[in-house]
């Protein structure tokens, strides 16, 4: 690609020369002399200064004197623009049903479908248009797959599960798992059945090795254009609102509800039966351990209001110091009172 | 099913309609018209006087006029005995063999097993009676399983491992793969050999993408009764007791051991080479870097008694205001040592 | 194995009987009459006089009057020679390609590789010599593998990503899934394409059950001879130094660095695009929220220096009764004053 095709598909304008060849993006410490780089805002002109980058797409205001640069707008924006361009179509099997694959008599695909290697879809399952399942899928009986959706390789969704339209499922994630529940009886932990399922609503994406466990009754329920990545545990008779985001190895225990657009950050927990407000957004560790209004902002091991924890942690880093210095206080009002007693 | 049905499933007594309809079950908030709740006792009067439910299942005592309740000593039992009716039969393949199987010479199966496509055993092997092999599972040579035992789909057991009667594995889990051990020496870290194996003992559930790994030497145990979690992490040469319960995310350090019946809450993390007693309880993200004595009730990071954990964190809350009251007093005491100096 | 074998193998001089036949290595405690175990040094006298193993590896000045010893210079040595003896050869597929499996026209394989049943290797991969491809395994197309590398069962690896050489993927592992990254517009998360790869170098090993995903663009990399364990998370473009060792449930978010041989315990997090020094050392469940100066050994959530987060954990202890001390002070303080006051 060059200068003046990056500049074209950005929406931006050259400031040098246009026929420079590039050969990809790169962070701005990185970037060689054949490639990309970006620079946001001003901040970014030390750095940018010290590049050995060909090429710098630039936000309003950036300078960088004996490189060529493309200004745009939006930086971030021009980026998504770029790498629409250059992504490479996924790694999907072609339309049609593999050889290999295993399809129960009355399992049912849409038309344009793709079935890779060793896929397995059980009976009654009905899988919509243009789906993709990857090698070593397997479908259970009576799972619903809508239209368009791309189940990764070695994906497991077990029966009766529904998954919506422009769902994308990770490698390896498992779907419809009976929950971890156990009855105490008798001296051992008997199983509790899991008479539920699952229910993913449209353009949810999940990450690889993510599960998402069936519910005891009624459904585990993960709402429109919710995004999930890897390694996540979601338990039985959770609740996961539309679009929330939540990072990898975050868990969420049994018949907790998440509203909608709530953000969890990587390694967060939440406790089972709490409800986690609207937009409520938890950094990273996150040990949620109680309902939680709509909207705040929380972190922490337990998690608390951000602002109030962010004074906990700088207060704690006092506190050693704090220790000697009540003793020291207590000498002297010591002194005070021996004083007062013997003056 | 109706409410007589549901009544006679659960042993319990009508007060009401016994010939209304139901639709399966529901939390007493989400319930309908056509479901049936419940209400264990008095305290859930409230949400039930609110509720839009058909029919509630109640523990003695609790009244709600207008809705045809189904009376029941234990509200806990009765939902165990209604699962156990409602649940349908799981998800596993048909006796016999699929024909996409890869079964060794010499791999052995007992009778009644039911072995799914695309499934791998390898030489050496040992199936039990009435063993379920789903889609994609694979057994490495030599491996042991005692009877009705259910490996679900793209489960993988390597060389050697033993597997006892009545376990259950989740999706994608990993038994037996080498634990994560280095020696270092010459600037690199050079791979410990494993020349140890896995047992995992009666009774055992393991969920979902859920890892045990092969010991060193001697074996990695999980003992009978032992309940574990999806996405958890066994590590070498640990001893989990019988009976205990992992949620899920939490992880267990090399040759670590767990006494019979601790539970460890999700994320839960155990040190290395410590010894956690018997019917230890470890809230999530409890961080145990010691050993602990039985029947200790721990939390926190790192973990200590549960009670001493709650004080601390209630404490800390109050410290930014603590750290104020002391520069406070100090300003205090100061006004009375220059009074004494300078009366 | 005897007494005689074992000396010999571990280079190691026998006190007591050469002819003793030995069943196994065990621990101190568990070890039986038929078993070796071993004792590193004098710290261990006391456990050894107790355990009724029949012989025993010990260190330089180790005694144990009446069990037979093999003295060695370096118990842990001695350990991994004997390990090296012990270990059966790894569960890999003979030689060949299997049946089952599906190769796309245009993949190459290099000679003496062993591929396993129902493996799935896409257009254009090109395997080196020697490599094992166990049972399941998905390489997408164009994805490059070097020479005597192992991938366990069931591990996924996407289109383009590039493998080196030695390197050892545990089961169900995935590689080269597109990273979690959305940008917000018009009240919905749209997928930012991810149009880079993933290059793993020579000697590196992945435990099981581990994500790595690809790079938004150039590529997440993972240095050679770094050690990552079981159900590990690597973002987009993170960068993970030569000869890190990442313990299981570890997670590094977007674009972070770990300079060389960083060492990250169990469920330690490392925070997107911050720069983790060469040799820092985080314990388990360290919570890395800024840029970590080379060597540094950090702990706690916030991460901190291990000095100064050790100091703060023991103060916390102290917090509950410093809260008391603090309004003992105060009334005490105030008694002082009203003296002054009222004389």
């Amino acid at each position: 690609m060059t200068v003046r095709m990056v500049a074209e598909w950005v929406g931006g304008s050259v400031e040098g020369d246009e026929s420079l060849r590039l050969e990809g993006l790169a962070p701005v410490e990185s970037a060689g002399p054949g490639q990309l780089t970006f620079a946001a805002d001003a901040r970014w002109a030390g750095r940018l200064a010290r590049s050995r980058a060909g090429v710098a797409l630039v936000g309003p205001g950036v300078q960088r004197p004996g490189m060529t640069l493309i200004r745009v707008a939006s930086v971030p924006g021009a980026i998504l623009a770029l790498l629409e361009r250059l992504a490479e179509p996924e790694d999907l099997p072609p339309r049609g049903v593999h050889p290999t694959a295993v399809l129960a008599p009355g399992a049912s695909l849409g038309k344009d479908c793709a079935v890779g290697p060793h896929v397995v879809v059980g009976a009654g399952a009905r899988v919509g248009e243009g789906c993709s399942l990857c090698a070593g899928v397997y479908l259970g009986p009576d799972v619903t797959v809508g239209d368009r959706t791309v189940l990764g390789p070695g994906v497991v969704v077990r029966a009766r599960v529904t998954i919506g339209r422009n769902v994308r499922i990770g490698p390896n994630s498992v779907i419809g798992h009976d929950g971890f529940g156990y009855h105490f009886s008798g001296g051992v932990h008997r199983k509790v059945p899991h008479a539920g399922t699952v229910v993913i609503e449209d353009d949810v994406d999940l990450g690889a090795c993510t599960c998402v466990d069936r519910a005891k009754f009624g459904s585990t329920v993960i709402a429109a254009g919710a995004k999930i990545d890897n390694l996540v545990q979601i338990a039985h008779n959770v609740q996961v609102g539309k679009g929330c985001l939540l990072a990898a190895l975050a868990g969420v225990a049994g018949s907790a509800e998440l509203g909608d657009f709530v953000v969890l950050g990587g390694h967060a927990g939440v406790r089972d039966n709490i409800s986690v407000g609207r937009g409520v957004q938890a950094s990273a560790f996150a040990a949620i351990a109680g309902d939680v209004r709509e909207g705040e902002i929380i972190a922490g091991v337990p998690a608390r209001p951000w602002k109030e924890e962010g004074r906990i942690v700088a207060a704690t880093a006092k506190l050693p110091e704090l220790l000697k210095k009540v003793r020291e206080l207590e000498a002297r009002i010591r002194s005070l009172e021996s004083a007062r007693h013997n003056p």
